[in-house]
C-alpha cells in the first residue's frame, strides 16, 4: 500500500474525492496548484481567466452571485471539504460569481484537463458530480417555480416556516433563534432587504410573529402556513 | 465491422448517442424498451414509477412542468433525436413533469442501470450529459436572477426584443410575425397570461408596439430597450 504524502492529507477531507485510493490522492495532490489566502482576499473574480476546479482544504469562503446589472443577488458560504468552479471547469465558460476568503484559507486547484481526466477514470467522482448537477437543476427549477407562482410574502412565510421547523417540536409555536438578518433572508428568497423589513413588520403587526431579543417567535404557525400556502393566481 | 440492425437505425439520430460505434448502438437497441404512442397519449406522468431515460426516435412530445399547487407553469416541445428523463434516471427521484405525444411517436427507453453503465463506459456520452446539465444550471441560474431582479414588465420587454431581433435587420422597427400567443409568452417569462395581456395593452397605448394582423410591430426599439433595461432597484 502506498504511503500518504503530506499534501494529500488535506485532500482526504474533500467531499468530491471520497472513496479514492491513497495512490490516486497522491497523484491529484501533485497535479494541484496549492495557494494560501488571507481573510478578505479575493480567490475568484468574475473576470478571472482560469477555469480551474478549486477545493477548499482549510478555511471558509463566500461565493457571491451578481445579476447582469451588477447587483449582488445572493451569497452562500462554503466550508473546508467543499469545492467550487465545477461549471467553468466543465464547460470553459466565464464564471458568474466572485469568491472571497472569510478566514485564512488553503485552496488546491485542479486544471480543467486534470479534472476531466479524473472524472473519466474514477466513476465514484464522476457519479458524484452528475448527482450534484442533477440536484442543482432540481433546486433551481423549484426556485424558478416559486418565483413564478408565489408572491414575495408567500416566499418569506415559507422560508420562516422552514427555519422555524428546525427548533419546532410539533407544538403551535416555532422559534427562530437567532433570527436571520434581513439581508440574509432577502438572499434566501430572492428579493430586496427593504421588502423583507416591510413584510416582517406586517406579520408582527398581525400578531403572527413577535420579536424576543435575538429570536423571532412564530406565534401562529397555522396562520403563517395559510398565508404561505394559498395560490396567488387561484 | 458489425452490421447495423434495423432497430439501431433509429438510435443513430439520437443526439445523446452521437459518436458511438455501430456495435454499441446495437447493444443499446437490445437494452431498450420500444413503444409506440398515438397523438395525445401520455408518455410520462408525474406519478409514474419508472425512472427510465426516454429517447424520441420519431415524433414530437410536449413536456409540461407544474408548480407544487398543481398549476401548469411552462412547457417545451421536444423533437425526434432528443431525450428526456435524465434527471430521474440519474438520481432516482420522482419526475416533475408530464409528457404527452403531440403526434404519433416512437420512444426507446433505457433503464437507469443501463443508462449509468453507458455513461461509465462511453466518455463521449458522459461528457455530453455533464455539459447539458452544466448548461441547464447556467440557464436556470440566469432565470432565477431575472425573476429576482427584473419586474414582469421588464421580462416581457426583453422577451419581445429577443423575438423581434430574429427578423430585425438593424433598423429602428422590429416585427414579430406571427405574434406569440399570450399564454406562450407567459410561459417564456414565467408569469400569468392576464399580466401579459395587461402589459401588451399598456405598450400599445404608449405607441411602443402596434398590432398588424397576426404580427406584432415594435415601433420604438430604443424605448422598448430603455423600459427593458432599467434596474428596478436602482
Amino acid at each position: 500500500m502506498s504511503e500518504m504524502e503530506p499534501s494529500s492529507l488535506g485532500l482526504r477531507r474533500i467531499d468530491l474525492l471520497q472513496g479514492l485510493s491513497v495512490q490516486r490522492l497522491n497523484e491529484i495532490s501533485k497535479q494541484c496548484a496549492w495557494r494560501n489566502y488571507r481573510a478578505g482576499q479575493r480567490l475568484v473574480s468574475r473576470e478571472a481567466a482560469d477555469r480551474d476546479l478549486h477545493m477548499i482544504v482549510a478555511g471558509t469562503v463566500r461565493v457571491t452571485s451578481y445579476s447582469a446589472a451588477g447587483r449582488e443577488t445572493s451569497f452562500r458560504d462554503l466550508e473546508a471539504g467543499t469545492s467550487y468552479g465545477e461549471l467553468s471547469a466543465l464547460d470553459g465558460c466565464p464564471r458568474s460569481v466572485d469568491v472571497v476568503a472569510i478566514d485564512s484559507a488553503l485552496i488546491a486547484s485542479l486544471s480543467p484537463a486534470d479534472f476531466k481526466a479524473l472524472l473519466r477514470e474514477e466513476w465514484v467522482v464522476n457519479e458524484r458530480v452528475l448527482l450534484r448537477l442533477t440536484d442543482l437543476v432540481r433546486r433551481l427549477t423549484d426556485r424558478v417555480l416559486d418565483l413564478s407562482t408565489l408572491t414575495v410574502q408567500q416566499r418569506i412565510c415559507r422560508e420562516l416556516l422552514r427555519l422555524a421547523a428546525k427548533d419546532h417540536e410539533g407544538g403551535a409555536v416555532g422559534r427562530i433563534d437567532p433570527a436571520p438578518k434581513h439581508a440574509e433572508l432577502a438572499s434566501l428568497v430572492s428579493t430586496y432587504r427593504e421588502q423583507i423589513t416591510r413584510e416582517i413588520s406586517a406579520l408582527v403587526k398581525m400578531g403572527v410573529l413577535s420579536k424576543d431579543g435575538n429570536a423571532l417567535v412564530v406565534n401562529d404557525v397555522v396562520r403563517l402556513e395559510r398565508i404561505a400556502g394559498s395560490d396567488p393566481a387561484a
